[in-house]
């Protein structure tokens, strides 16, 4: 049997193998994802992503838990990009000590970058689909800042958590800025801190600039003592409520255009590299044009286009 | 006379006219990039990065007035990837305002991320080509965050200072696991907040834990209070006492070779993606792939497959 149709009997050992191999990015697991995607599309999706510090672990392990009270069944794709090195080892322990670790209900994965080459978003998103398919009905991406690969991560959910906490210094101006447009429901945690409602104020503030249509959906600012788990009953019934509207108002449909758009295009930049990075590797070319560039006889533009002509030649 | 000579006999607008055309992705900016590269390899290039709130801006702003009274040239490459859809106008602004505004001998450009192709540590890059052609001595490229953007940011610096302040919160841990690996010189900024010489010994044993070769450079771990500039001056000295080791241990060449490839990669990337891209869009073949992949009839594995089948066909 395949790792797919044992993954859809509820082997649940067949989806974290087909996990690693995703990680690995083994061109088999392209296959089995292929077999699981008519099996897809039934998830809710939530991004939840903020700044270090936030506490946004203690409020994924929250929502969980209350998801869970309402028989749902919860897979967490634990996304770490800070640690490009370690391999989220780190970030993988600190999880696996979390209080779900026991339920069945639950299916925890924790994803990191390895190395330059990108593919974080995109394994993202495959790991996404491969507990859709498991017949999760939540699946929350939890994403550690507000960076690019972070925006790329939140475009796979359905309803996207910005999570704050009250003043975080000089630079909240800017990722104000940055995440005013990509947050659905915005949580300010940590809300029994000084300053908490003056964060409320200021995002709600920044918020109502946006000059929102009639119909759109206004993002809500909202209050979560995440540690002991005060609001976390209201944020989640809010994120119910998006979902509705996302429903009603038709948007999901360009939603979910979006979301395979993004899929489509993060596997079709990796793919294309991958085939030219490989062979121009293996056969020494690379170092050779490095050799160039170095001694000022090339220079990168022109070795890019040179390499693009040859190819179009062969 | 090409924007090329215009900013290599020392027309600052028309440095300012090709960083504009680099942040548009003008095809002609790659000729005119092409020109500089013989002129470039002499400026320093100094990455400063971290976590939001660090008061990287301040630190950034007492660096230079130091390099400034030792009659250096300074470019400052603010990177801003928390703002994927305001185009960094905040940053912006926030950068005008500084005490360099008048000098001759500062150049300071903001880059901000634009959607969601990326080409932002590629169009940063290039911004530090023009600096250094433009025969600043020292570029300086501050990003803020921690992710994978920043990394690749970093790595085309040749001494990466990662700024942290005391007791940022739970997230710590695993932000240092993945800083650790990047950063020549950790600064504790805002040093006169408590718990600065906490942080200053737990970084400090993280490191110690690296088991260094003999030779090797073992990043210190030093104390600022940008704001007023204590501690300024020293690391200004640490900065170079790195790039001195650099150059006497032989490690720039790898480095510098490193840093060509980075951008090599960087630019290949992006110009495979764009060559499918634009085709792929125009063509309205985009659409219809979304179609069927909606209504399950295809997936985004196959789709990516079928069009790459396609492409060695014809």
């Amino acid at each position: 049997m395949s790792l797919a149709e044992r993954i859809l009997a509820g082997e649940i050992r067949a989806a974290a193998r087909l996990m690693r191999d995703i990680d690995d990015n083994l061109p088999s697991s392209r296959d089995e994802l292929r077999r699981l995607f008519t099996h897809t599309g039934k998830a809710f999706l939530i991004g939840i992503t903020g700044p270090p510090g936030a506490g946004k672990s203690t409020l994924v392990d929250q929502v969980t838990a209350t998801f869970r009270r309402r028989g749902k069944r919860v897979g967490i794709v634990a996304v770490d990009p800070t640690s490009p090195f370690t391999g989220g080892a780190i970030l993988g322990d600190r999880i696996r000590m979390n209080r779900h670790a026991d339920d069945d209900g639950v299916f925890i994965r924790s994803l990191a970058t390895r190395g330059h080459l990108g593919g974080l978003s995109r394994s993202t998103a495959d790991v996404a689909n491969v507990m859709d398919a498991m017949g999760m009905d939540i699946v929350i991406i939890e994403t550690v800042g507000v960076g690019q690969d972070e925006v790329d991560i939140v475009r796979l959910a359905h309803t996207t958590l910005v999570v704050m906490v009250p003043g975080m210094g000089d630079d909240i101006q800017a990722i104000k800025a940055g995440i005013l447009e990509i947050g659905d429901l915005f949580v300010v945690n940590k809300a029994d801190r000084d300053g908490a409602d003056r964060t409320v104020r200021e995002l709600s503030f920044m918020l109502e600039m946006n000059h929102y249509e009639e119909s759109s959906w206004r993002p809500p600012v909202m209050k979560t003592e995440a540690q002991r788990g005060t609001g976390v009953e209201e944020l989640v019934e809010m994120v119910e409520s998006h979902h509705d509207w996302l429903k009603q108002s038709g948007e999901i449909d360009s939603l979910l255009r979006d979301k395979q758009g993004t899929l489509f295009q993060l596997l079709l930049k990796e793919r294309l590299f991958a085939e030219v990075w490989g062979p121009l590797q293996k056969s020494g070319a690379y170092d050779e044009l490095l050799d160039a560039i170095l001694a000022r006889t090339s220079d990168p533009y022109s070795a890019v286009d040179e390499l693009l002509a040859k190819r179009l030649q062969s």
